[in-house]
């Protein structure tokens, strides 16, 4: 379970060109820690003059208030079931439509959604990042361009424990008995297998900056020529 | 061992542009039967207006000649010492300094080196693809851009058994005999850990279309604007 980063930005030149509505779709997947984040920012940040948005597949986790208190705490949020998915789906075509959506807010202490204080409206191009974010078929059928980023279990566990000790103030033994019993296996069992849909693989823990310039090229051109 | 693959390529117009010579050198490793001149070629194709040459690091083994017949055939050559490096990085440095090149053939029955009639000058490209295109360091540090092929080593065993079998009249006996005692060993211990010397990798067993135009960019404003 990743926290939810968000980030918007309009990059739009001032003397805007025109281009007619048309959303692209870039996923982000790859392992708890694995840089997923980093690199949509980065991607975002130099995708100057097309207005871009990065949500957090996170965000979209299920909402759990139709289940008593003790019931909740039993969901495993490593599998990707734990997903509100047709939500996302719904979501994320209305984005594409150019509609304006409210991206929800996950609460992951109740488990439950919030509203959320991120509007997208006409988005150019909408970045999903999460760790099931190659997994499911229709979310792969409706995108543009497939990103797994590869990073070694022992770094991303280290970024993890990390993270939640010193960032989030949890117990070394809860960080390690999740990441035992769910994490691993859930990156076994789903995560590491959609390496196969990526059309890139990007090394996770090295610098980004060919496969920077690399992805900006292809998405400037493809974006701006279609 | 692979076979040698060359290709050259002269894709400059006809109103050639000046172009202030220098080389530019991609590797591209991954294990055997990865699809590594698969990409070569096509990354060359794209290369339009760039005088692109692709050289096979297998053209590069040891010339045993000085070793008598039984020795030579007790030689690992799915070992990175069996590549002649020193006489690689020698040409290499040549064909970057725009000086004209013979690239040699090797003679894989009697293990030894021949003169081969591919003859290098002024490359603008210089594609250099191999198992252990991505293990020297000395070879990393020329370079400009390393690909890495990742494909399922199952998927590579069936290729390699179709090419050695019906392509060169091997027994089903002898390319497994290889492939377990030598080509599967040195792949664990010094092909799959170059991955991570890679720029990007790329997943071998689906459409190249997006990494292409994507490399394609790449190298077309990297090269042409340095």
């Amino acid at each position: 379970m990743e926290n939810p980063a968000y980030s918007f930005q309009d990059n739009r030149a001032t003397s805007a060109r025109e281009i007619p509505h048309k959303s692209h779709l870039i996923l982000i997947g790859g392992g708890s820690c694995s840089g997923k984040t980093t690199i949509a920012l980065a991607i975002g940040r130099r995708l100057t003059g097309l207005k871009t948005v990065i949500i957090a597949q996170d965000s979209y986790y299920k909402d759990l208030s139709y289940l008593p208190w003790q019931e909740r705490t039993k969901v495993n949020f490593d599998h990707p079931d734990a997903i509100d998915i047709d939500f996302l789906l719904s979501d994320l075509k209305k984005m594409m439509a150019g509609e304006p959506v409210n991206v929800p807010a996950y609460d992951f202490v109740t488990h439950t959604r919030k509203e959320g204080n991120l509007c997208v409206a006409n988005a150019e191009v909408i970045i999903l990042e999460g760790i099931f974010a190659l997994y499911y078929p229709k979310l792969l059928q409706m995108s543009d361009l497939k990103i797994y980023l590869d990073s070694d279990a022992d770094i991303r566990l280290a970024r993890r424990l990390q993270r939640d000790i010193l960032e989030r103030g949890r117990s070394v033994e809860s960080v390690l008995n999740q990441y035992l019993e769910t994490v691993k296996p859930s990156h076994q069992a789903f995560i590491e297998p959609t390496k196969k849909n990526a059309d890139i693989i990007i090394p996770g823990e090295k610098e980004f900056d060919k496969v920077l310039i690399m992805l900006n090229g292809y998405l400037q051109h493809e974006l701006l020529s279609n």
